[in-house]
């Protein structure tokens, strides 16, 4: 599929042949797009961007292409765009797909609309503070920890962990109705909440009062079109604890 | 039109007598679902919550009616739907608008989803990390603040305000190219950021390098949708700095 080539869009001035790229930073929040590409059977080109050993940081090669430094970031032409919800929509516009974007006045739209903003609005940016916390806490000088470490963890436990579990508590009744967060087939919101949800379970924050969303991370693990593009990155997990 | 009352819709098993309603919490992200309401000319009803004087919390009753103790929400018949994103999509698809959310393969649809989806993606996940910092470092204990302010200072200056400036350079050239967010109109896009850049100009994020952000926020503050929404409120600001 990644050296498939097509046609340019009538759109397109220059007539060249060309094919959509996604730049996939690894252990980033790209791999969801590479899923939604493996999903939808669409022809794309893979290419792959090494974390610097050291600091875990982007290489200069990838912040050169991404508009805002940040991944994912797809190619298209002489289009560049950033941000998970819109290159998730404009593939979605590019290759209908009515499994995984329920259409308008279907049972399930309100469900996956929740779902799609929710994944990218709240429960990502609540696994990113996660992750910014742990980074702070384990690089600050040794005598400011007794000071930072406490203020951080009363932050967490005021305002993260509130937050995570009551979306937390709504994913397990709703997983509880129907197995995927878009209703009864996986759907491109399955597909946003992968990271955030192998992000939580990895920090701990799955427990035995969330066996539904246990559940679905196992279902997520063992859809073939996932672990198509498991098998082109070649690493067990999505996510890298630092 | 906050009391306008329609018929219930056709999939309304008790076939009562209903209106949408949006629950707003005063200086939150919910002023942005009254003025959608008010550009989409949709009928609805409107309830305030005010927050608490000392503390700026949400009170009980909004909580309650949360699922996610969180604003916006609205209720319609029996659905309740949190999540900005989310509602603005459930708007969109009951009372359509080309204008506000350009369709499929017209020209300013993929700008139109990026700033969509990066205003509530990107944007004000940064906007509410740096309320949520300031209201760290002022509630700090006095002992603490040597230690804990630098560090999130630090964090401010290495995370957050490279991510931002690179967000605002790129709203400044869109915004150099077409007038709105998404294009030649206003859209939901700009809706979606008007909170989170009202914040950013109120924390000082918005200088002279930003004459196509300040200007796009003067031409929000004078919209007829805007200054209608901002009417029902009574209040000179979307956002409290605390």
């Amino acid at each position: 599929m990644s050296t498939a080539r097509r046609r340019a869009r009538d759109d397109d001035p220059r007539g060249d042949l060309y094919v959509l790229t996604l730049h996939h930073l690894e252990y980033s929040q790209s791999f969801r797009i590479l899923w939604l590409l493996e999903a939808l059977g669409a022809p794309y080109e893979l290419v792959t961007y090494e974390r610097a050993r050291n600091t875990s940081l982007a290489p200069p090669a990838y912040k050169a292409i991404s508009p805002l430094g940040t991944a994912p970031v797809i190619t298209d032409g002489d289009l560049v765009l950033a941000e998970t919800g819109a290159i998730i929509d404009y593939l979605l516009d590019r290759y209908p797909s009515e499994q995984l974007r329920p259409a308008i006045d279907t049972p399930h739209r309100t469900r996956y609309l929740f779902w799609l903003h929710a994944g990218q609005g709240s429960v990502t940016p609540l696994a990113m503070l996660d992750t910014l916390f742990t980074f702070i806490k384990q690089r600050v000088p040794f005598f400011m920890k007794p000071f930072v470490v406490p203020a951080l963890n009363l932050t967490e436990h005021r305002f993260l962990k509130p937050r995570l579990d009551l979306l937390l508590t709504k994913a397990e009744r709703d997983l509880g109705q129907a197995p995927w967060f878009g209703g009864e087939a996986m759907t491109a919101a399955d597909i946003v909440l992968s990271y955030a949800m192998e992000s939580a379970k990895l920090r701990g924050h799955l427990t035995e009062a969330h066996p539904n969303c246990r559940a679905w991370l196992e279902r997520v693990y063992a859809e073939p079109t996932f672990l198509a593009a498991k098998a082109k990155v070649g690493q067990e997990q999505m996510v890298l604890l630092r």
